[in-house]
Formats: structure tokens, sequence, C-alpha cells
């Protein structure tokens, strides 16, 4: 069977310029698709409809996850399930989740214009709050269903405004029941939406270089590393800028700053990945020394104890205080997540990247919801597709057409060959 | 003429209680009073509220600041004229600005019910926008009547949300130009304002604990330190935290690091104060790598030259990177305000000094209204109330109640002096 390539094509860009104005930020051409937020409502509308449009049925799992299925998983057994994300990080690129939604549709449409039916369902999956970019917990959605995550912890995660996740969900357009919202009353873990899932596979943009060193346009995910994320508090004492003398001072911000370069240098020092992205002042007037700072330290590694053994240290750093001397300031370090090394179905990997012609088979250091829910023992792996510049998380993130259409026909192929 | 006590105290108590709610956060028990806010709103009508109450006539200037007075300047020549402000820093104190407003009422309370009746009109003032906390210039109120602040240059500064100035300016209540705003097409220098301010003492909880040291309820102000504030940008590519090898990256936040400690260090070699108080980091995400991060810095000393030196070290040290090595971030150091030292008026402090029981004379190193009037040729001063803690611009900054009433005492006592 041969795949109508005029149709794919005309089927991916319909459905990328669709999706390309929601959240998007004019002055940085990057993305703000935040869960629970109005753009998220746009982005599920925008799912149930390419859904509908499709004939398939939409279902809606008890965090809020949304499944489209050609067939019914219920009545003739577990679906191959292809797919991905839409929300995005602040100043997101347009790739990261929405091209592996996408292209799930447009492979969908190739089989369906070639004439092809598949012997058992196929589903297209939204994941919900992949990114965590609101309330710190990446993966939420797929956490909450495998167990991974509590949904009483859940819900009490707060924004940076304040606002809980219950609250997010209760005000959030869908949240009566509908197929583009949660209800927030039964959150929870959903052991028959994750019984549906036969076989997962992630299409995403590839975060990094490989690909391109190895000038080729599909890899195959081998495995995620470990990764985590802590919250580091400073808490000094707040003060008049003008007016108290440097001796006198308990500033949070000089901490801060031993902090960031500390774990820069342990991240050298252990051979993992260590960044500090996210800062708070509190205030953060130009003429006050801060009452707290609070930092977040994002840590990965192929070796999980190595990762461990850097965020011990850096724990130790806090408390040393800075180099202006020992540090009157009180430091805490709290975990908001941890997720252990994980590897990819080995057979699902190996007949994938035989699909696709001996494509490469890659590790990664970003956390996805494929990762999560192979922890949770769904065969699962990923497609990537490849990246120029290897820029993510930002406006710049790109991948050539060229290599995107690939990755549709790589995921039709999957699927003729899983079904 | 001795005042009545127990008038004063009710009258102060009175008047503190009302203008305590209005912007105050429960949860910290600080104030966020910034410029052309909601609660402005709320504060330029309790002192219009005031005013009028007393049957005091209120003027507003070209920046709108608010003049309530006792006699008319434009007829019987220029008055003496008490007050401070009211805004304040992020989550500060009660007591920054505020305590000269109601010291200033009371005073008048007082003397009244003393049977006082001046020889010159005797004003009291709400400067505008003191702290700067919106728009990142510090008593542009005072500077905008003074020339010290261009109209187009203050009109165009923008908040972190980027409305500027005009617009907050065209979207508040009292833009038509009633007594509590300011008509945004009128922004500008407004000398007869200044003219009508024959002599103008500004009474302040002191920031520091020098009275408390020497035991004593009151000082007089002798200068304001050269100050300033710079802001400092530093450009590097938003990426993906767990992919981007450590030599790949171009991490503004490290650099950040660096600026933040080489402050610090430079401000003790140089014998300044230095304060990075404020941080903004974009998009701020747990797991991107920053594209941006933007820094304040504010410096002060007594030796205006020596305040340069350190910003000039400052800007050397941006460019020269971080302790990971030569940094390929981009950086940019930005002058928002410098004000040089002040030295009040010398008969005036004696005089102030003389009045009040031979009240200590101090610098301080932070701005004031007074300073901008007095470079503005104003014969100017200031008192300060003992604070026991010596914290500012801060919830938990402090003065006795009875200090405080000392200081309305000392304000009556100027009054009846120099009119």
């Amino acid at each position: 069977m041969t795949l109508p390539a005029n149709m794919t094509n005309s089927s991916f860009d319909g459905l990328w310029a669709d999706l390309q104005p929601v959240g998007r930020d004019p002055r940085t051409d990057g993305y703000r698709r935040f869960a629970w937020t109005r753009e998220d409502a746009t982005l599920r509308e925008w799912f149930a409809g390419a859904a509908a449009a499709r004939g398939l049925e939409v279902t809606v799992d008890r965090a809020g996850n949304q499944w489209a299925w050609w067939g019914d998983p219920d009545t003739t057994g577990p679906g191959i399930v292809i797919g991905s994300h839409l929300d995005s990080v602040p100043d997101g690129g347009a790739f990261d989740g929405p091209l592996g939604v996408i292209s799930a549709f447009a492979a969908l449409d190739a089989l369906r214009a070639a004439g092809f039916v598949p012997s058992r369902p196929v589903g297209v999956v939204n994941f919900g709050d992949e990114e965590g970019a609101r309330f710190g917990v990446a993966c939420a959605g797929s956490r909450l269903i495998t167990g991974a995550l509590a949904a009483d912890r859940a819900l009490a995660l707060k924004d940076d405004d304040g606002v809980s996740m219950a609250e997010a969900l209760r005000c959030f357009p869908g949240a009566k029941g509908d197929t583009s919202g949660a209800d927030p009353y039964a959150v929870g873990r959903d052991d028959e939406a994750v019984r549906r899932v036969g076989v997962f596979v992630e299409l995403h943009i590839e975060q990094g270089r490989e690909l391109c060193d190895l000038d080729r346009p599909i890899g195959v995910g081998s495995s995620i590393w470990a990764h985590g994320r802590w919250r580091f508090s400073l808490e000094g004492e707040a003060n008049h800028a003008g007016t108290t003398r440097l001796a006198d001072r308990c500033d949070p911000m000089l901490d801060l700053a031993a902090a960031i370069t500390r774990a820069r240098e342990l991240a050298g020092d252990h051979g993992v990945l260590a960044t500090c992205g996210k800062v708070v002042v509190e205030p953060n007037g130009v003429n006050a020394i801060p009452s707290r700072v609070t930092g977040w330290l994002d840590a990965r590694g192929a070796d999980p104890a190595a990762v461990r053994a850097m965020v011990a240290d850096f724990d130790v750093g806090l408390v040393s205080g800075s180099p202006a001397g020992p540090s009157l300031v009180r430091s805490t370090l709290t975990e908001e997540s941890w997720t252990d090394a994980t590897a990819f179905d080995t057979f699902l990997v190996a007949r994938l990247s035989a699909l696709c012609g001996g494509a490469p088979v890659l590790a990664t250091g970003a956390g996805h919801d494929a990762g999560i829910l192979a922890n949770a023992g769904v065969p699962a792996a990923m497609l990537f597709v490849r990246n120029p510049t290897g820029v993510s998380h930002s406006p710049a993130e790109h991948a050539a057409r060229d290599d995107c259409l690939h990755g549709v026909g790589a995921l039709a192929a999957v699927i003729r060959d899983l079904t």
C-alpha cells in the first residue's frame, strides 16, 4: 500500500495552520499554552473538532486527557495509540507536543485515504499538562491516570498566582464533563483508560542534534534519563537597599547567586545536566533587599545515582551560604518530582527502527508521557523528528516540513504494521 | 502655647486607622501601593477627604501631586509645606511615606485646636510615585514638577506588564482633572507649583538605627547620599534544560549569578552600598534555559565618585562573564536614574535641630522628595522618627506610637516657628 503524498501534505498543513495562532505571543513568536487556561480550552476544542471531523469518538479520562478513537477499545480490545500533548513551556516552540498530535491525525488521514482498515482500534491522544509549566509537575495527565501522581497532591498544587489545580479545574470551561475538560471531583487514577492502550508510540521533535549529526530525518527513542525537579527556598530579611549596612544584611539574593554557580559546577563534576531556569524574588523591588528568593533546580542524567548525588551536594551547599561568608539565610530544598530512568519496550524499539529503514536509536534527557506509560507497564516507544539546531523550549525550535512529513509516514507505517 | 496632647493623639490615631487597610496584603501584613493603581486612587481619595474635613483647599499639580492648603499661597506668598508620600515599595511597611502625611495633618489639627493662626500659608503635600516601584524612577512626582524628569521620558516608562505611565494615567479614575488624579496630556514641569513652596520639611521614619543607638526619638536630616539605579540585561539562548549539553549552553542565569556576587564584592571594595533586589527571568520555566535575564542594581554612597567607580567596574565585569568561562551572553547596562549627593539647607537644619531640643543631625542613604526639591533650590530639610530595628521597605518596619507623636509635636513646633 502506498500513501497518497499530496493528501498527507495538505492534511498536515491544514492541521498545522489551524493550531498555529493559539497562545502565540506576537512579540516573541513563542507560545504560552498552560494547562487549564483559556488557551488550553481552545486547544482542547481544536482536538475535539479534529476528531469529530474524522468521525472519531472522543473520550476524556479522569485526568482530562483526550482520546480520539477509530474503533472501540472497550469491545474489541486494547488499541494502538499515537499522539502527544498540546501544552507548552512559557515562550515555548510550536513543535514540542503539537507535532505529535498533528502527525497522528495526518497519519490516520493518509491511511484512510489509502483505503486502510485497521484490525484493532487506533487512538490519538492529547495528554494534558505535559510540561508542568503552570503547577510544577511535568506529565501530570499521564502521571495521574497511571497512579504515579496522587489526586489529592495534584489538586493542591498551586500556580504562581496561588490558584490551585482544583480551582483551575472548577473554573475551566469543560469542567462539567464534556469532551474538552475534566471533572475536578473525579480526578484520579484511571485503570480503565490505561487498559485501553495496548501500545503507545509518541512522535516528538528531537531536542538535540544527534539526528542532524547522523544526517537522518527520523530516530527511535530507546530510553529516558532519570530526571527531577527541586525547589529551593532562601529566606532572608527584607530591608532598605539604601540604608542597611552591608554587614547588617541578610540578603538571600547572594545565596541564590552562589546556588546557581554551584549547580553548574556540580553538574560538571557528576557528569549530569543541571539547570536553574526559574527564579521568584520577593518583593522584587529595586530598592529593597529581598525577603525571600525561590529557585528551581532541574537535574537529569543517564545514571540516576549520579543525579541523586549531585542534588545531595547541592543541598549541602545551600546551607554553607555565599562567598560573602556563612549565611544567615534559612534554606530548604523540596523535591517536586522524580522519575527514574526509563527504558522503552525493547521489541517495540527494534521494530520501529526496522520499519523506519534502520532508523538510529537514541536516549533522551527529556521526560515524556511515553516514559510515564512505560513505567506503568504499557509497551511504549518514541519517534523523533530531526531538529537542525537542536534548540527546543524556545521560539527558535524548528523542524523542516519534509522531515515532519517523514514522521507522518513513519507513524502510518507503524499503525499498518501493528494493527 | 502648649499643644493639647489628647487631641493630637486621637487625631493621629484616627488618620492612621483610616489609612491602615489600603493596599494591605493579609498574607504578609505588607503594603502594595503602586502609583496610578486602584490602591493609589483610594489613597488620593483619603488625602482629599482628610483635607476637605479640615477645610483645606486641595490642588493637583501637573504631575498629579496633591497639595492641601491652609491659606492661599497665590495671594499671600509661598508657604511652609510639610508632608511626604503615600505609595509603597512591593510588600512595604506602613510608615515609609504615610507617617509624614498623617503627622502633617495631625500637626495642623493640634495647632488649630490650640488656637494658632499662621501668618503665612501652610500646605500638606502628598507626592505621587515616590518609590518608583511601578515605573522604575523614584520620586517621579517631584522630579517631574522640578524638571529633573522630562515628561516624555516619564510617560514612556513601562511597568512589568508593559503598561506605560501615559496609559496608566489615562485609565486612572482622576484622569479627567479632579483633585485626585493627573491629566496625562498636561504632565510636565510645573514652576508655579514649586514656587508656592517657600520651605519644605518632610517627616519620615528613620531607615537605620542611629537614633536608636543615640537614644533619641527625633533626628534631623543633613544630606542625602548620591544614589542611582541601573538595569542590566543579559541575553542568552533559550533551550531545553534536559537535552542541551553544558558546553552548548548560552545561559544568562550564570551571568546573573556572577553579577550579583560581583556587585556585593565591589560595594565593599569601593565603600558604597550596592543591592540587586529585582530580577526578571524570561521565560522563567523550570525546564527551560532562560533566553534573557534582567537585573537591577541600586548603588549609593556619601561619595558620588565612589558610586560611579563601583558601577563602572560592575559594567566591566558584566562583559567578562561567569566563572564557567568567557560568556556568550550579550550584556547591556542602562542607567535608569541618578541623583547626586544633596545637602539640605544649612540654616534650616540647624533651626530644626534647635527646635527639637538639640536633635541629632544625620545623613541618609535613602532618596526623598525633600532631596529633589532641595536640588531645585527650595529650602528643604527632613525630620526622622526613631526606628527600633532599623528595618524599612518591609512589613517589619515600625516606629513606636510615642515617637510618632513626638514627630507630630516637632512638625507643629516647626510650623509655629517658621510662619
